[in-house]
């Protein structure tokens, strides 16, 4: 599994994926799961990944592939505006995924993927999506500022609680850290290390890109002192 | 969908059930999801359930129906061991859905259930159970003293980082309660009223029986407490 969210506030974009992919559960590896396109200034694309590698991976190797490409129409960094980055992605995200289940079919498995999309292009308003298995997509707005992909559960109810959309960025880096932290806690298929970035507004470009690694003395420490909160907050409340 | 969570703790079992039903989004219901036989003084066993209205209902109807006669070989009152309760519970549980998987094979329908089954006869110990829909079942040990059905996931990061055995029995009902208000606000297809239930150890009888309405004003008390704990901890954790 894959725990991905995404927060569209007012003062920017912030972005929080684990790494850990698995087949079965003796088969356990990292890949990143956040990948960029940009061309800083002009425009900035984040994209987060759940689901079947080989099609999260196959649809970023074609969306890389049309992005080198200046005269390529499914150019991500060519696209009118957001909108259609959006309609790009989806399109060859059901496109790949569609393929790669009828390779499948004598075996009856499942392939399946979705996507958190983020971004802004100089002249546009700063969007986010999250794309369906089927290519299409909803959009994070002013009364719903977070998406989520993967093992979402977990890590609900402290974003229902604490993210809004005037939210500060150095809040939010803090509430995706310990939304994943309790989704770390509670599910084995999500894993460190985290791939953490931050998009300011109207910066079109990357503000912040952190990875997050395993054992992180500052994550450990957050980690430790949210657990000590929630216990000591535990203990005061009268029933 | 549902949530329960039951407890096993040393100085005895605490559960919570939620009591909202639906069948689709437009069909909401409120059904009692906790059940009891007792013999005050000898035995006393709690079930909750999670599944198809249809599923639970006949199975606890017929468990029922067993328990009205002495003589009968299947009532959870005459089992000689909590083991043999488990297995009373969970072969009237299969045959239930099994049977009424037949009546729906037209229509290529699913219907399931799951429960958590709990309690202590005289001279035995108190044990915990979660039946499966196939009737097998798991129970709670030293080293996972809670159980779940339903919708569990919003609920069970508070529940892995306070829960431990020796918790006393007032932490953790505020335990379970706090759990439960992660799942409210979360998930919209579990509502209020609850049902909250104690055994002490060796009481062999039920010691508490509330139930929390919609609007409860201790339980709003303590559910607005740690939103502003929650938010105050959020505030004071350095990233």
């Amino acid at each position: 599994m894959t725990y991905c969210v995404g927060l569209k506030l007012d003062a920017g974009l912030v972005l929080l994926s684990d790494t850990r992919t698995n087949a079965g559960l003796d088969n356990i590896a990292s890949y990143r799961k956040t990948f960029f396109f940009e061309t800083p200034g002009e425009r900035v694309i984040a994209i987060m990944t759940a689901g079947s590698l080989s099609v999260t991976q196959t649809t970023i190797a074609r969306l890389e592939e049309a992005a080198e490409d200046a005269d390529d129409a499914n150019s991500v960094l060519n696209a009118p505006s957001m909108l259609r980055v959006a309609s790009i992605i989806g399109e060859t995200l059901a496109r790949t995924r569609r393929e790669i289940v009828e390779q499948h079919r004598d075996l009856s498995q499942q392939a399946s993927a979705s996507m958190i999309v983020a971004g802004q292009r100089r002249g546009g308003d700063m969007r986010m999506f999250l794309i369906y298995p089927e290519g299409n997509f909803i959009e994070a707005t002013e009364d719903t500022p977070f998406l989520q992909i993967g093992e979402h559960k977990y890590g609900k109810p402290i974003l229902d609680r604490v993210v809004r959309r005037d939210t500060s960025l150095a809040d939010a880096q803090k509430a995706v850290l310990l939304s994943m932290d309790s989704t770390l806690r509670s599910n084995l298929s999500v894993g460190m290390p985290l791939d953490l970035s931050v998009i300011k507004r109207d910066a079109c470009a990357i503000s912040l890109k952190r990875r997050i690694e395993e054992g992180d003395p500052d994550f450990m420490k957050m980690s430790a002192a949210w657990s000590a909160a929630l216990r000591d907050s535990f203990t005061r409340i009268e029933v």
